[in-house]
């Protein structure tokens, strides 16, 4: 269900689905006989999201989707072609056009799979291949893997808070559009929720979908006690009643009188929902009337704007909540709602067996000077494979025996790196265009993401001021980018 | 272009892009045989977003679409089938599965045009219909609705910044998903920016595409001189160069000397483009170097995270900005990423020639409480077309001779309305089922936005505390309305 997840969705081509800048590119590209130099491409981000430690990587699943189906289509074409410039000229020869109509995938890209944790600087995908190509795939590329690795670190931060109390995504009715919606779903259960609301997210990935019933329902019966009693004739064993149309505690009582009657037919209320008012204090009291009149199993589902700092918060101060239902804040990434994934040239060569030109794009701010090389993640773990420190290095050129990390942005701060057990984290995807990863599902993924989050050390995990988990760039690596950065940076004397 | 803008775009069948409860409350309905008792939603929000003092409605070209292709598949049938309950029994009889087969629209709905400003309360969408069906549109309406109408208010208000500077849309890369790209690039052209770099929204909407290049371009050159030669032959008249790769200021100068060549050729340089550095600084340094060279006329193009208030703090520090490039603030709303709009019962009738029950649910806020009856808006104007009032009103009960409106978080103020000068928002679009009004062009509705913000007073459209516009309930309204919430509210005596 997991493989081909944009696939049928959308019935044109995707391959417009990119700004005007990656083709007026490529036409000078093109234009200057430049298409087939070798470039290797970096897609990366410079800080977790939510002032957080950590990311969660997500979205490849969409991104091979959408490789696999590049091409261009007539239609695209005829477009492409009807753009004109400011003479009323057209914008592309028919020459170039004609060259994108057999232009296919042929670019080799390596990526880190969906649910391992990331860290700023990390190439989630490294793009080698033609260089009118490999810049072709980049919005597309970034609109995805920005995306749903942003979603699934969120729900993973969620569930940090919730513990192991169930977490429900709602917020399909909030989302950016409609895909913005269903991808958000799929990210949010790859990052640690249990399931979803939206029923396309469970038709299409597989995610067990949760539901019950709206205000409306008991407005259509005018008062609680029919309503709470219709709706559990239609689900005797799977109703939770939303208690808070007219007046919460009230609804609590209601809820309860039914749930009595539903237990002499020999069935049990799953739950009663707050959706407003004092979470803490309803939850509290609702708990209390539950258990007095022997429900003690009947759980409270809470929902209302909620995220990782309210639910903590609630925790704090003892409410009574079973499960979570989260929508806004998860689906929109409420409080940063993009992460500012960037795509980089970092490596250029004339032929394939030329030698590397190095490349850099510098900035005022160190942290936003881009990385030169044809970039390996390398993870080194205890053996009980809790991550102690990630190495960048450039694979094109030889590891010394006697390996430092040094931090990009602060070139006194080194580590020397004796330990030998490591994981290399980019993988192939893609060899000359062609699928040569069989990608995990989603459940796998999902399992992953737990299992790599729970290893971090909880001072990486915390939403205050989290601990800095150590990336370096390999000495040799480093030295070579602070002499790039030195030669390119000109400077007039003051 | 404009007339389906979600055909063909997503292949299947899109009615599961919805919430589980909307189905199990279907399923009660029908289990209940109340599925075809009459009923009356709205759509509205509680607060305009982004703390100002109005919105710009939009979405409704995507929810016709949805709304005339709204049907369960095969597929959606075979999945909803597929639902297991709790004690693993099917979640829904194959009696209702063969209801929802043969399952169309027959609803009456209303909606206030795409373009047209609204505020708190006012229903921008109105929906009579069977009770099973109408709340089987909540969510799809509710997501194309909240997102496109958050774009464009957020377009509307950076183009009140902007003034008449050129903007841009650039987003797409940071967008939440595809569709969160491309429907952000339409609500934004609605809302009141002049194009966007994202050629989808191009080829199927007609809008305005724009873009130069990266900073890839520039290192794949190595320097900046060559790179942008290069550029200018693909692009005589046409190219804007990106200065800021390695120094912004050197960038200008290289931009300059490039700009001499081509206009020794008989061509001139568009314009630079800043996306990094101090843009007040910078602007008026590049525009310094640039008059100096002869090139008054070359237009200089910012970007980098930009919204209205920074937009605003750069014109206050007297930048030379002639072109605004918006892409990750504009399109996912950054500082407001949802718009918290809602699906509300206010009427209900056991059939179509019954009396009306009208049907509120409550909140400890008032402003959470929903206004009951089958709404229409009415809003008051100058003889000149400026807005004065709005009026919800009961279009089911016979109005008054005297108009008054009343304030309805605060029923101590009222105004009496005199002028007979006003226009009903909601206009019909769908009659049991079918389609009866003609959808306006993008163009229309952009052209119409434009016109409304405009005669909006400006204490209304700024960004600042804006003045509160006067939307009111009709005074028989609010009364009616003050004694269902009384009659609703179960309060326990202290």
């Amino acid at each position: 269900m997991n493989s081909a997840p944009l696939s049928g969705l959308y019935g044109p081509s995707l391959s417009l689905l990119t700004d005007l800048y990656q083709l007026t590119m490529a036409y000078g590209y093109w234009k200057q006989g430049k298409q087939d130099q070798e470039a290797v491409f970096h897609l990366y981000f410079r800080k977790p999201p939510f002032g957080g430690g950590y990311a969660v990587a997500a979205g490849l699943a969409y991104a091979v989707d959408w490789l696999e189906n590049f091409h261009f289509s007539e239609d695209d074409l005829a477009y492409l072609g009807s753009l004109r410039g400011t003479r009323d000229t057209v914008l592309f020869e028919p020459a170039f056009l004609e060259y994108l109509r057999t232009l296919r995938l042929t670019c080799d890209i390596d990526a880190i799979a969906e649910g391992t944790v990331v860290f700023a600087n990390e190439p989630l995908l490294r793009i080698k291949g033609p260089l009118l190509q490999a810049q072709l795939l980049e919005t597309a590329l970034l609109t995805l893997v920005n995306f749903q690795t942003l979603i699934a670190t969120k729900a993973a931060r969620i569930r940090e808070a919730a513990g192991s109390d169930q977490v429900f995504e709602f917020g399909l009715r909030r989302a950016q559009g409609f895909d913005g919606g269903l991808s958000a779903s799929r990210a949010a259960y790859l990052g640690g929720v249990d399931g979803t609301s939206n029923l396309m997210a469970g038709q299409r990935f597989g995610i067990p979908v949760r539901g019950t019933h709206a205000h409306s329902w008991v407005q259509s019966f005018g008062e609680e006690e029919a309503a709470f009693t219709a709706y559990g004739d239609a689900f005797p064993d799977d109703s939770v009643f939303l208690v808070d149309t007219y007046d919460t505690l009230e609804g609590v009582r209601h809820a309860i009188s039914v749930a009595r009657q539903m237990r002499a037919n020999g069935h049990e209320l799953g739950g009663i929902r707050l959706d407003s008012g004092d979470l803490a204090y309803l939850s509290r009291e609702a708990r209390a009337l539950l258990n007095e009149a022997g429900f003690q199993k009947t759980r409270i589902v809470a929902s209302n704007d909620l995220d990782e700092h309210l639910i903590t918060s609630l925790k704090q101060q003892g409410a009574r909540i079973d499960t979570w239902g989260i929508g806004t804040k998860l689906v929109t990434a409420h409080d940063q709602p993009a992460l500012g994934g960037v795509y980089k040239l970092a490596a250029l060569r004339q032929t394939a067996d030329a030698d590397w030109d190095y490349t850099i794009k510098l900035s005022e701010q160190l942290a936003k000077t881009s990385i030169p090389g044809i970039l390996q993640v390398r993870r080194y773990e205890t053996e009980k494979g809790q991550p102690r420190a990630d190495m960048l290095y450039n694979t094109a050129e030889p590891l010394p025996d006697q390996l430092t990390i040094v931090d990009p942005l602060d070139p006194t701060r080194r580590r020397p790196i004796r330990s030998t057990q490591f994981r290399e984290l980019l993988e192939p995807v893609f060899r000359a265009g062609k699928l040569v990863a069989e990608l995990p599902t989603l459940e796998e993924s999902r399992t992953k993401a737990q299992r790599e989050v729970a290893a971090l050390d909880p001072s990486i995990r915390r939403f205050l001021n989290p601990h800095v988990y150590p990336v370096g760039l390999e000495e040799s690596l480093n030295n070579f980018r602070m002499q790039l950065i030195l030669e390119k940076r000109a400077v007039r004397p003051a």
